[in-house]
C-alpha cells in the first residue's frame, strides 16, 4: 500500500493484490456488518475486527459469526473490540452504521484512526413513502462526501459495498454474482478496496470515478430496493454491469 | 389494451402481449430514436413512425433506417411524418428528444395526442464536470414526472428505455442482453410498454414502481455513463438486475 507496514503487495495479473489487511467493521454487529464479516472471513486472508459501541456486544456477535463459519468448515480469525479499539491500527475502517449516526461516530472515533487508514462508506440515505424508497442524500451531496467532509484529510474515503444486500451477503449459500461500485478521490486507496472486493467470491469491483460521482452510486441502492419490491423474482436485487 | 381499437391482446404465458401497436418516435431522427426504430422494426410487428420537426428529415432518416434493415434482410414497415402527424392516432408516443426540449415539444404536440395515448419518456437530465456526469433532474423531481405534469391527465406517462445506450441499440450485431426499467402510475399502460420491451431481442423490462420512483431510475443512466468512462471493458455500459 505504500501505507501500513503490515500490508504486503504482490503483483496479481495487472492488478495489485493486497494481503493481510487489517479491517475494522465499525458497528459490525448489524446486518450489513454481519454479511461483510462472514464473507471477508470466509473468502480472504485479511484480519477482521468486529467493532461495536459496547465491547460485550462485539464479542458475542463475533462469536456468533465464528460459529456460523465453523459450522461450514471454515477456520476463522474474527476478532472483536469496542469501536475505538477496533479502528486503532486498522488499515481499513468500514462504517457499517446507519447514515444518521455516521457524523457522530466518525467524530468520536477520529482520534483513534491510523494516520492514513482508508475509510469505507457503505451507507446510503433514503426515506420512504407508499410508492417506494427515495434517495435522500445529506446536504454535502452524498453520504460518501459527508464522510470525507467530517473525516481527517489524511484519511482517504472510498464508497464501496453500497449496493450489496445484507441478506444475500449473510446467506453464505448465495453465490451473489454481482458488482459493487467503488468511488473515491485517491487511486491508491481505491486499488486497496478493489483488491479486497475482488477477493470476495462472486463480487466484482467496478470503478465509478471520484467521490463527486457518489450520489448516483448511492442512488442505485434505493433503486435496487424498489426493484426488489416490485419484482418477486428479484428479491434483494443486485446489479451486474454489462 | 381496452384502449385503441387497433390494438389486440393475446394471452402470452402470464403476461399480456400487445400486437400491432402504433408507435410514434417524436424526434426519432436522433441517436436514441434511430436505435429504438431499428430494434422495434426488426424485432416486433408494431407500426413505427419516425417523427421530426421537419417532415423531410423524418422521411430521409426513415429511409436510412429502412436501408440498414433491408441490408440485413429484414423487411420493414418504417413510416415517417412531421411530429404532429406522427403522434396523431399513435397508441404510444416515445419522446426521443433532449430533456430541455421536452416541455415545449409536449405542449406543441398535445392537441394531436390520441385521447389515451401512452407517453413514453426515455430522457434524463444531467450535467457534467471533470469528474463525470451528475444527475440533474428538473424541479418536479425527474424528467418522467415533468412529462406527467405537462401532459394531459388522460395520457398516462411511462418512463422506459432510459438506461439503454443509443450506440448499442443502433449496432444491430450487439445482443444487448440488458434490463430496462419501467415506472409509471397506470398499470395498464406499464403492461403495454413492458410487452413492447419484451418483444425486443435481449432486452428485459423490469418494473420499478410508480412515477415517484423515476428519479432513481433516471439517475442510473448517469451512473452507467460514469461507469463506461472509468472502465474500458464497459463501454456503453448497461445494467442487468440479479
Amino acid at each position: 500500500m505504500g501505507r501500513p507496514a503490515a500490508v504486503h503487495q504482490i503483483l496479481y495479473g495487472f492488478q495489485l493484490q493486497f494481503i493481510g489487511v487489517d479491517i475494522a467493521l465499525v458497528g459490525g454487529t448489524g446486518d450489513i456488518g454481519e454479511g461483510l464479516a462472514l464473507r471477508l472471513a470466509r473468502d480472504t486472508d485479511h484480519d477482521i475486527t468486529i467493532g461495536s459501541r459496547e465491547k460485550a456486544r462485539a464479542v458475542s456477535r463475533a462469536e456468533e459469526y465464528s460459529d456460523t463459519l465453523r459450522n461450514r468448515g471454515c477456520s476463522t480469525r474474527l476478532d472483536s473490540a469496542a469501536n475505538a479499539t477496533a479502528v486503532r491500527g486498522a488499515d481499513v475502517v468500514v462504517f457499517t452504521v446507519p447514515p444518521y449516526y455516521l457524523k457522530e461516530t466518525i467524530r468520536e472515533l477520529e482520534p483513534h484512526f491510523g494516520s492514513d487508514a482508508i475509510l469505507i462508506s457503505p451507507a446510503v440515505g433514503m426515506n420512504g413513502d407508499d410508492d417506494g424508497l427515495h434517495y435522500k442524500p445529506p446536504e454535502t451531496g452524498s453520504v460518501g462526501q459527508m464522510v470525507a467532509e467530517v473525516a481527517p484529510p489524511s484519511n482517504p474515503v472510498v464508497c464501496a459495498f453500497t449496493n450489496l444486500s445484507a441478506a444475500r451477503l449473510t446467506d453464505l449459500d448465495d453465490t451473489v454474482a454481482q458488482d459493487t461500485l467503488i468511488v473515491g478521490d485517491d487511486d491508491e486507496s481505491k486499488a486497496v478496496v478493489a483488491s479486497i472486493v475482488e477477493s470476495l467470491d462472486g463480487i466484482t469491483p467496478v470503478d465509478a470515478g471520484p467521490l463527486a460521482n457518489a450520489p448516483e452510486v448511492e442512488s442505485l441502492t434505493v433503486l435496487l430496493i424498489n426493484i426488489a419490491r416490485y419484482n418477486e423474482r428479484l428479491e434483494n436485487a443486485g446489479a451486474k454491469f454489462v
